[in-house]
């Protein structure tokens, strides 16, 4: 669907976050070195990644903060508005409910739906929870949150890809199967756990064999 | 603390998965195609992964399930039980104690923290919620969740760098500080969203200047 890479689009969200901040503070121009400002990236990493972009920064000015975040605004999308339906009015789901911060972003929790006669019909934030055979075109949702039991998963993802979702973010520790028009990403627990004991097992064992895979 | 990349990790995760299945069906070898079957992820790349490690396939016949597995599994840090304690008891903290799954890999969630006295002597999942105050290296943590608003992050993520923990996954939006000895991991839910802008923008203006970041 595209060329840029997951990692870079992470980073760019970084910038953009950085960016935020320092035009709360009322920040004009930002160097390279504070956009990189985080583990694992470097200044040259943050011009070559925005050089992509056709921003250039200015030796010794930097980059113009309104207009950096402008274009990285763009780029990721958030200069609209996006409608998104979480489908599981469990934990998951009623954490995505409960969070604020998404509205901030251009990201709007329009819908909710569960399977579960008991859940129908109550209330999880300010939505009404809505029996998910009732998802439909007519919902008009851009992104789907799939936060239900493993088990019902890929029926999800096919209800939503029926209702004209084109991005999923999927909950269940399962690899769905969904059209190439239809961005997926899934957020793993058990991989992130994996992540860390990955890490500690290497702090605690230097000498391992090892490489750098990237 | 480490030269491999995190997305080589994860992709071991993958790969981990992918080998649970095919020993659960009994398959005795695997090709590195079938290894790489995840968008993405190419046969070369599985086979350059591996061969850091230390491992190659035979040309025709593959890799060995078992011994894969098992490397993959010490490799990854899987081949002991780690504790796991959760600081949070709203809805990502009770959704990380409902999901039976984590046990399987070797994460136990073992205890649950909060400050808030509505909260602290309830019951969650089969623990008592405790009072954050009480978190102490007689806790013998490896790993912390922090699963609270945003503005007490900081504050936990001190909490169990001094209890002892050496890896955290965080949930709140916040970059946090912690020493280099001890290995963070973030999962934001509006850079998930984001990621998923990004690729519907893209997919919407496929003529959009862009290269590849990485």
């Amino acid at each position: 669907m595209s060329r840029i890479s997951e990692s870079t689009v992470r980073r760019l969200s970084h910038y953009y976050r950085v960016l935020e901040e320092v035009a709360a503070e009322g920040q004009r121009m930002i160097s390279s070195h504070l956009l990189a400002e985080r583990e694992g990236i470097t200044s040259a990493q943050v011009r070559k990644d925005l050089s992509y972009f056709g921003s250039f920064g200015r030796r010794g000015l930097g980059y113009n903060v309104e207009h950096l975040r402008a274009e990285i605004r763009g780029i990721l999308g958030l200069d609209r508005r996006w409608r998104i339906g979480v489908v599981g009015a469990g934990h998951i789901g009623s954490a995505m409910l409960a969070y604020r911060g998404f509205g901030n972003q251009g990201f709007d929790v329009v819908a909710v739906f569960d399977a579960s006669g008991e859940r129908i019909g109550t209330t999880l934030g300010h939505l009404e929870v809505r029996d998910i055979a009732t998802l439909s075109p007519k919902d008009a949702l851009d992104m789907g949150v799939i936060a239900t039991p493993v088990r019902a998963a890929q029926d999800v993802a096919d209800a939503l890809v029926a209702a004209g979702v084109r991005g999923i973010l999927n909950f269940a520790p399962r690899k769905l199967r969904v059209p190439p028009e239809v961005a997926l990403r899934t957020v793993d627990m058990t991989m992130e756990f994996e992540s860390l004991s990955f890490a500690l097992s290497q702090a605690r064992a230097p000498r391992r064999r090892r490489g750098d895979g990237e």
